[in-house]
């Protein structure tokens, strides 16, 4: 019963069986290898985008930080929700990766970008050269909060952006939830909602550790590839982010996963609130986020459930419950029965 | 008869068992998993160092770069060998992760620093504020020439470094050589001589990618967390890391690995001789550089060789010739043969 | 009728004499002139601080970034009041200055930090490794609404901060000001309320462009120095800024030019309050806010009078007025017989 | 007896009188002064670059760093004389303010860049991903050894930067001092001769603290604005540096003032070698370094006289004297009577 993140979970049999099938014979270093070159065709496929870059990083913060470093300036402004994972989850790498730049926080509810926060933010940035100036948008989707941006509203906030010229970010931390949540096609989520570049999670839903970003317009593509080096993101043994990233994709196996994890994610939120539990954001993907009566969090830990705490209404706590492709029904029901 | 590099090799068995053997059940993410534990029990008893802070990253840039991060300041100057790879081979990397600090190129013959050279460098260094300041000395064993420095020749550099109060950083991506070449125990050729951060590398030595930053001075532990995470360089499945590494070092493997690289370039060196061809530097690891007349490497690599191409006299063509963990003897055999 | 800013104002008579008088003969560069000697006493006197480094700049952009960056790591963050130069109008210099730490905005009203926020923000911050760390408390005194903390406000949240350790930033580019406007002692408002360094400004008040860095601790001098050269603001001939800061300390001149400003400000809040016109702020040193009724800048402005826009209530439009050194009784009145 | 740099002298009356002349009424601030609109043009006609973007800031290390950073990204090689200001007397501001781009320092006689050496850092760098990727190329001129690059000698070694697309910064602290001793025009020696931006110094030949740089492209105005502003390098009362730019360009003084430093030193030259001291470098302009037995610095400062101290042959010791505006003919007599 263990809800504490995606990231405590194994990987996937097919992302694991990949790993092995890479580990014999010699390969070219640093992205010539083999199965790079599939995986590339692999992720445009995903995206129809035959023209995209691809590239391979280990972690998500890398590949946020990477995509941003590549398309603003350390005078620029990132506009990003108040609960971003830029923002809140990666001890500055944003900053650091981008020479200074800043992270303007927008508000919304429910982990999402409110359109007129989002207005106001941009036309009261960069009016003189006193204040750093308008850079970029970056969105997340599966959001902090669980939820999901619709290809309108993705397109809808990109298009605000475009007005002032900005790229747009996405982290896609959770990617394959969002499809799964949304039912959209990824072009929608992405290419054809207006964003520039994808952090295009692996790790969460069963890889080891690799996330892809996939800029459309391959015009930054070298920076990009400088950037990734300069930041020791490049693998010598580059095989084994590709290996895992080609058992990931093949046959859709990261949809399959997506899917599961987030059947069981609502499994769990019908199974809280047909006790009464309140949700704290809708469940839409993987995530669900509660609050019950004071004590509970402490009695279901004893029972050997595992999930983080978070903020709650006055007399209440709240929990953050995160399921996985490794979620089993058993896991679900053990822990709606502890309740 | 791939001699391009030891990053084209595969992992070692023992090490893709820890991997495989890891991929089940829960653990917890971002460095806190079980393995992490014993491994760092196991690096302190390689160094004895019973106090060493331990961290894992996943590329050789990474771990250079962080320790010298978390040892300088952005007006410091960094000491290092002309062909230094943080100098040479990281994309300014050391500079990114220092924000802006300066490599100042020592010279020396065969990869090794001089030791005139250094006393010289750091004399004329700092002596006002016009100038970066004496930061840091940084060494490479083995070095970028094949060649290995003896604890004797570790601790009169840095000697000379302590004289003016700089930590001294190891960059070990090959350290496993180093101590097979020297016969010396690894906290003779570090700690003991002077060392207080190795950059300890277990990716080229048959790991898929790890390398461990050992840290004797524990109050820079949590300074390098933070800049560790901020680098995106905090693998959240750190599980990974932590088997490749535990894999690596049980039993030995690691020195059994690299005793057979360097057995294998040493029989590569021996056959070369034999029949002419000169060294450019002392073959004393698992790397050799050898010059040969023009015309030979076009018809090696027809034959179905690889090696990297080396700057050589005049009339000649230099190449490096890398030894691996997977090199066998048929391979040096059929090279030689070739020849 | 130029109420823009006070820095639209010329150089007062002391200043420009001064200036005038250290222009003969040779003097040492960088910061060796005979003046900076006596500047660096006059100003640990102000302070009451006989142990104080003390440097100067030519602009509070640069006296504010370089006493963050000597005390703060790229992985840090600062806290300061919303409206904060360093957050609104320095164009990211706090983040270029220091790698990238972060600034939390603190809210609070009239430009003063509310205390319960600060508390809020630091138990909230630096919980983990995924964000950045508690690194310092920025105030501002007078602030950006033209409001002053006294002695006890100062303490109150230095208290919060050293609880946690946190040294203290003040940008005083209008202290001369806030020591008018609270009678305090220098030191009162600064080192013994908790204070660690002090951006003393100059350049509003009556000088042409120099600000001192004032650090308490004189264990920062050194790396204060390295990074002010290497942020090009080390001046060759450094006897015109210790000329401007000797004739603006000499004789009291600063307090005798701050309070004129102060009073003339208070001379127009009086007459605009008379007349009817809502401050939104309080009027306590030497800037006005206002609001009036829509259509009033323009008039005033056509009138010949100068000011900035400022946001309002609903139907009304804002201005901030600023009254110098060179304000006179006429401007005014002139400006009140317009009104 | 002053010949330690011309940074010890004061301002010309030329320049102070402008100061004086700018100091009463209101102005704009930030750079959009009156007086700044007729230095704007002033300066591109010193140019004969009618489209040129002219900015000034108040030490010739924010020139430089601001103009490199304007121009390269963090990933770039800087190539530049090994003696340059950049590299040798900046205390690491070009890294700082590119954020970590790398001097390549090349090799030459007399402080000028020896084209076949940087033919050879041309083509050796940027050859892979793993290494610092050309960016730009930093020439000076008067160097730092005192001589001068003709127009045909910039153009030479900008074309070769050219060949890979370059730009071309030049370092003219001193650029007056070069003018009258190439006897060339502006022009011929910057745009026309392939550079692309230039440090303009005014500090050293007569000014308080003021340089221009000039930018041939326009298209890079406003981001040098912004990192001008983000370097805390805007003055506010920016009249101040207008004027003296005013003054020191008004009627052709700053040739007048670089005309009289340069035949002092060509006086002092004649007199030192006529008494058989030997000079280091060819005297072009009003730099002149020498060697002499040993002691003899000792008896001369004893004597009252100053300079700095450099470098030798076996049993000498060096010296170098730098002549300014302000240097008398008594001064070198004066000197060389001494001798």
């Amino acid at each position: 019963m263990i809800f504490t993140s995606d990231n405590a979970s194994a990987a996937s049999p097919e992302v694991m069986a990949a790993i092995v099938n890479a580990n014999s014979g010699y390969q070219s270093s640093y992205g010539a290898d083999a199965a790079m070159a599939r995986v590339t065709e692999m992720i445009r496929d995903v995206f129809a985008a035959p023209d995209a870059a691809v590239y391979l990083v280990s972690t998500g913060t890398a590949a946020n930080a990477l995509a941003l470093a590549a398309h603003v300036q350390p005078y620029h402004a990132i506009f990003a929700h108040a609960a971003a994972h830029i923002e809140m989850d990666e001890c500055g790498a944003p900053e650091f990766f981008t020479n200074g730049a800043k992270i303007i926080r927008v508000a919304g509810d429910h982990g999402k970008i409110d359109p007129a926060a989002l207005d106001a933010a941009l036309s009261g940035t960069g009016t003189s050269v006193h204040g750093v100036q308008r850079g970029m948008l970056s969105l997340t989707n599966v959001t902090e909060a669980g939820t999901v941006y619709s290809p309108a509203e993705t397109t809808a906030l990109s298009t605000m952006a475009r007005a002032y010229k900005l790229p747009v970010h996405l982290d896609g931390a959770r990617f394959a939830n969002a499809v799964i949540a949304t039912g959209a096609h990824p072009a929608d989520l992405t290419r054809r909602a207006g964003v520039d570049v994808v952090s295009f999670g692996g790790t969460k839903n069963g890889c080891l550790g690799v996330e892809a970003v996939v800029i459309f317009d391959p015009a930054k593509a070298w920076e990009f590839e400088l950037r990734r080096k300069r930041a020791g993101h490049l693998f010598s043994k580059h095989r084994y982010l590709s290996a895992q990233m080609e058992g990931y994709l093949s046959g859709g196996a990261w949809l399959m996963r997506a899917r599961h994890a987030n059947a069981m994610a609502a499994r769990l939120a019908a199974g809280l609130t047909a006790q009464g539990t309140t949700l704290q954001h809708p469940n839409e993907a993987n995530m669900i986020f509660v609050q019950w009566p004071k004590g509970t969090s402490q009695r279901l830990r004893a029972a050997g459930a595992a999930f983080y705490d978070m903020p709650a209404s006055e007399g209440f706590e709240g929990a953050r419950l995160v399921a996985s492709w490794s979620t089993t029904e058993a896991d679900v029901d053990g822990f709606l029965a502890l309740f």
